[in-house]
């Protein structure tokens, strides 16, 4: 049984992830992982660490033959993939958790993992702790996964719990989210689902084999947000959530964006409160399932870079079986959303966008409407992002556009037009 | 990429399991894993497949060289055992779903798998399409693991969700579960808490190395929780669920047993209703992690065995590391519950038994008491499951023997007797 290949570490970075790992791995010696190196910008800043294990020469590592894993936990994107690509060239396995770098190279980085064959893991680019894309590699195959809908964002879901449970406004939320450190002090990547987008386009290959960029698909945050669309939502005893969701439609294609989304209080992810990130994921045979935990933090994110070094002691690969051993599944903006929008002035809403309305509530100061239009409709004019106007999917807001028709029909005949 | 092992597999059971993985794999080509032989106990009987699948000779498939992996879904824990054993040294790998023949055999199917190297895995024998083994032996190193709660049986859960939420009683709610599908005709196995006690004595072994008789652990089921008991949760906002616990004490001996106890409506084991289960994991690094899923049933099953044979492609086998690479946990009786029992007269409650009784519920026609007593004395003497006692533990009811003095000491002054 003990034939595990002894693990040589370099690793990038420092900050909050690389001292939790560097702490993490000290507490567990049955690893036998060991970090040789440590490669930082600023050399010359006291760490809480040997000043032997630091560096700031980049090729100490990547060019050190002892070395067989290197390990990246930076902030630089593009560093990020200077780094990555070298080492896997030079002949060594790569853990990373660097979502913004691998959402906006993935191309590349398959191919560069496909030509060298070693392994790449970054379970900690997507929830943190919550081993998503291992479950999604090994537990569900290309034809049963019905749906993905997961809170992949801690900050957002945060400021939400605090607007619905304390009935904070957006920017109150904002400033306690910085206070506890759940929230950057620049809070735009997170607030304006930026972070979301990110990991929904790594999650989207190992779900679906779906190979796009993060600019294609989409996606807004909880900007604009507003108490009174708590309001609405708690009348209708719904939640709201930012959610980056998957979903194979009836033609095989599959339709995918972040939204905020009503959601019942009795679903799982009304059951995500405050920084945890949660999953939902149906599947054909296995049900629907459900994995909730931290999906950021300095220790929940060590934790799964720790599991990913563990996995490379028997050498283990994603597979990226949807990809490579099924036809990929095609990603598809020809499908129709059921939203519910809140507005200042009638004036910024395109009507004429819409198959239907279906509400209109326009006494009070901040006036919305529920009504339908095609999804690419919503890419195309980004009228719903302007303005202070918020956009939120409705509760099973997706609509096939067989579906659609007929339900158009009958609202017309109910209505006594046809 | 492409060196996975080929599987050719010998089935034993053609059951909801065995018949729901034979559809699993026929839809999940990619898998490149075929059922040769299936064997049965009665060769007659009609099945949705080829008659030349079939056998009742065991050695058609233990003894074929070109069978290279064993799975086994059948219910008779004897037979397993035998099959088990002779498919390990026969030099196959194992893949088993049977919970009981596992949990009673343990150390000898432990000393098997270390002579023979070979994989047995049995992720089906837990919560069936929770993926709860593999995460205890990837992600969850032997100092890091606090604790470990979970929902392991369906029908109890479904019985107790049906009290609460539809105010049924006990063998109303029983009835339903069995029209349903849910509970067996005979429902002792689960309603008295064995099959929960056989997942537990499994997932002792996993999360904390710990090997251990069924008969050894602290156990009972939801046989004797009245409608009176629901109410009493109810009024104080909580739920009644029958749940696995192992927890690391101070002294880091491990306190592990099976009861039904009282859970916030805020905590993740209360979201888990009906048929579900679920798991909540406490650990150093990756903080609070929680699993839902079906934890029973013909596909989530089947998806679990699934799950194994696509984890043999790479020669996947648990490391027992807990057990192997560490110093093992001890499992030890030497600490305090703290209980909420309810009677029907008071001449069975050996007040004596408790070191103090914290609230006395006499008037109504059934009487509560709520109390702290030693857990060994809860073991040598069952007065607590007989003449209709129920016996549930408080939440946050394991009290360890140094504060158990504190307490005491203080609840003694605050009552003027020191």
């Amino acid at each position: 049984m003990e034939t595990h290949k002894q693990l040589t570490i370099g690793l990038f970075g420092f900050g909050v992830v690389g001292e939790g790992l560097y702490k993490v791995l000290q507490q567990t010696p049955s690893l036998k992982a060991s970090i040789k190196k440590v490669c930082i910008k600023n050399a010359d800043k006291k760490r809480n660490a040997p000043a032997t294990l630091f560096t700031s020469d980049k090729n100490e590592l990547l060019q050190d033959p002892e070395i067989n894993v290197i390990v990246e936990v930076i902030d630089d994107s593009v560093a990020a993939f200077d780094i990555v690509s070298t080492a896997l060239k030079n002949g060594k396995s790569v853990v990373s958790a660097s979502k913004k770098m691998i959402a906006d190279n993935l191309p590349a980085l398959l191919a560069l993992q496909k030509e060298t064959g070693l392994p790449f893991l970054y379970e900690a680019a997507a929830c943190a702790s919550i081993p998503v894309i291992r479950n999604l590699e090994e537990y569900y195959d290309n034809d049963l996964l019905h749906s993905i809908k997961a809170i992949v964002n801690g900050s957002t879901n945060f400021i939400l719990t605090k607007m619905f449970e304390e009935k904070l406004d957006f920017s109150a939320a904002l400033l306690l989210a910085q206070q506890l450190g759940f929230a950057e002090s620049n809070p735009k990547l997170d607030v304006e689902g930026y972070d979301a987008l990110n990991k929904w386009t790594i999650l989207l290959n190992h779900a679906y084999g779906v190979v796009t960029a993060p600019s294609e698909i989409l996606f807004t945050g909880i900007q604009n947000i507003q108490g009174s669309d708590a309001l609405v939502a708690r009348e209708k005893n719904l939640d709201i959530k930012l959610i980056g969701q998957a979903k194979k439609l009836k033609n095989g294609k599959v339709a995918a964006f972040v939204l905020p989304q009503f959601v019942p209080v009795q679903d799982p992810l009304s059951f995500v409160k405050n920084e945890y990130n949660g999953v939902v994921i149906e599947s054909g045979f296995a049900d629907k399932q459900f994995f909730y935990g931290k999906g950021a933090g300095s220790f929940p994110t060590a934790s799964a870079v720790l599991s990913d070094i563990a996995a490379l002691r028997y050498n283990y690969c994603y597979e990226y079986k949807k990809l490579y051993h099924h036809k990929p599944h095609e990603l598809t903006n020809d499908y129709y959303l059921k939203v519910y929008v809140s507005f200042d002035d009638l004036k910024y809403i395109p009507k004429e966008e819409f198959e239907w309305i279906e509400e209109w509530h326009a006494q009070a100061e901040r006036k919305y409407l529920i009504g339908v239009l095609h999804c690419s409709k919503l890419i195309n004019q980004q009228w719903w992002k302007q303005n202070n106007t918020s956009l939120i999917l409705a509760h099973d807001g997706i609509i096939d556009d067989i579906d659609v028709v007929n339900l158009k029909k009958k609202s017309l005949e109910l209505a006594g037009v046809i």
